[in-house]
């Protein structure tokens, strides 16, 4: 059911935790099927610079999001907001059909926790 | 969101694993979010002897399928065939309304498993 780099990034996810002091937090739910992720970063000019993430989700949405936090540290905030779900999914070698709306709940916490820390600039 | 013993459940799962010589195998998805479940049982006579699951959903039906699996071990088939979706949701101090469709899963899952032993019967 699930490329080898998704069983890789759910079996073994990269940045879990939080970040006390973060410059930006973004805590979305998904609509579908009532999971949450909350994804905290750091920001140092226009780059991001460190990120974790917390989900209860499915093995999609922490292998999606796991992937997601690898693909934006280090860059700039515009790279980060150019990245969609479509985009992690790549990275990712594909998410069966029925499992793509998870994949939204990354792409929705990365983008808010951008906003909050435009917001709070 | 979730109750302790949700929680609880969800970061350390009972009866993980596989039944390389089960009596029964059941394996069913979840049409609302694309999830699946897989869950083994060995009986003796009348009696569910041991059972363990494997899913990738998300901590609901993590949860869910734990608690599951923990409410029918030594239990007669018939009595296993009693417990609902609900009957795990109680057990566990309730889910929240939009994660109940996960709790589907392990009795589905449950129930698919009690259906193969019998057919091999
Ligand atoms: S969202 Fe799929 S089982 Fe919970």
């Amino acid at each position: 059911m699930y490329s080898q780099k998704v069983m890789d990034h759910f079996t073994n996810p990269r940045n879990v935790g939080e970040i006390p002091d973060a410059d930006g937090v973004g805590e979305v739910g998904n609509p579908r099927c009532g999971d949450i992720m909350k994804i905290f970063i750091k920001v140092d000019g226009d780059i991001i610079t460190d990120v974790k993430f917390q989900t209860f989700g499915c093995a999609a949405a922490i292998a999606t999001s796991s992937m997601a936090t690898e693909l934006i540290k280090g860059k700039t905030l515009d790279e980060a907001l150019a990245i969609t779900n479509k985009t992690v999914a790549d990275a990712l070698d594909g998410l069966p059909a029925i499992k793509m709306h998870c994949s939204v709940l990354a792409e929705d916490g990365l983008r808010a926790a951008i906003e909050d820390y435009k917001r709070k600039m």
